[in-house]
């Protein structure tokens, strides 16, 4: 009997080259597959709701696998988590109707991105955090988050270089900014329908620019207006970001 | 002008072979002096207070070390930081008289270590947390605890291999269990005048053994009392360790 099984995926996203597998190099769709793949006695592919880049961080990435195998769903995990090396790791697996499917039937996502705002950082967060030293005025920063939340043509903040798609119009449910750590730590949480290649990137960039008086508290609505990546900000790096959710 | 500068050093024990300097190998002592000998153009060596094991990690070692040389001393962190790699980082640099040495003046130290205390952990962790599945009992442990702290002769916590010492008698000052996250984690805090090689360590696997119920709730008086290693506990992994403050 053929299964179909999903997934829930924790990562340390430091020592992979991200989600997608490559030939030669340490993925984590790669090593998942291979630990998939010993534990079934198959040959394993993987569907991945996000192809999160190198570097970037998941504590809710999903993924689903077809087979005929013997091991109860429920003793996925531990077997796989055994063999596939502490820096991933599955959560959770259950049995999912057939034609159900990681990307193609997800509803949307959530994700976090962690800004230290710190002239000091501890190293323990070099991998884990986005340093910015000068002081972010949280304010203007919420005040630009208002006008990225809804519906849109978001073009202006996508990169070029993913895969492309039949339209650049997503909806952002909720986007956050947190104030932690007695305000040297700011979190952004924005969840969507559907994101673009590193648009929460550089969403958080162009909030960091305005944030820094870099660029106008309207620089995120002109650049979504106008359609155009340059008007938009930098891209953050990728160690600040985390998949955290996947809505079904 | 001979200075003598003392350092407050910062680091991520994960990608470093322990702290004394050895040939060939990475070590934050040997990084440190490398560091040091470029931004003042000397061949710069260090005393540091404690010789932390690979894995282990620091918020407050300290090291002094002597030179004539023009750099001011508070721009000695940033100088140096810029060049070290993120990973280790000075985050103070302070004059002091004379013959003050890091190891030799020090009144005393404080140590933190942290376990996680669940079946599930998440891959962040892995490095910096020592994880205990089975539940612990942390009444047992702080009854065991108080048996520790005080003036003692603590040969039956001391590992082989460490520098030879006049006397194994060491005073604790303190040793507090703290439930954290929930009661999923607890943290060690010890600190006392001197430890000796592995201490901290042999003292957290007999409070966890302990804790489990695989040994006696006085086993730690009784190991104390005999100075036999044997009737100690196991000796906890590095990672979840942190020297955190040293004493002057």
């Amino acid at each position: 009997m053929n299964r179909n099984i999903l997934l829930t995926i924790e990562y340390d996203g430091t020592g992979f080259h991200g989600w997608q597998r490559q030939p030669g190099l340490r993925t984590a769709q790669g090593v998942l597959e291979e630990g998939l793949s010993r534990i079934t006695g198959q040959q394993i592919q993987v569907d991945g709701t996000s192809r999160t880049d190198a570097g970037v961080h998941a504590l809710g990435q999903r993924a689903t696998f077809q087979g005929d195998f013997g091991i109860p769903t429920d003793r996925i995990p531990i077997a796989a988590n055994h063999i596939m090396g502490g820096d991933i790791r599955i959560t959770e697996a259950v049995d999912v109707p057939d034609g159900f499917h990681a990307r193609f039937s997800s509803r949307g996502k959530k994700y976090r991105y962690v800004i230290w705002n710190s002239s000091e950082m501890p190293v323990f967060y070099r991998n884990y955090r986005y340093q910015v030293e000068k002081p972010l005025d949280i304010g203007r920063m919420r005040r630009a988050a208002e006008d990225i939340v809804g519906t849109h043509d978001f073009q202006c903040f996508q990169a070029a270089g993913g895969t492309p798609r039949e339209t650049t119009v997503r909806t952002i449910y909720d986007l956050q900014l947190l104030e932690e750590v007695q305000g040297r730590q700011i979190a952004l949480e924005i969840s969507g329908d559907g994101f673009l290649y590193n648009m929460v990137r550089i969403i958080t960039g162009t909030l960091v620019d305005i944030g820094l008086g870099k660029m106008p508290v309207d620089a995120a609505a002109n650049a979504i207006q106008a359609g155009d990546r340059r008007l938009a900000g930098h891209t953050a790096p990728p160690q600040g970001l985390y998949l955290m959710e996947v809505y079904y």
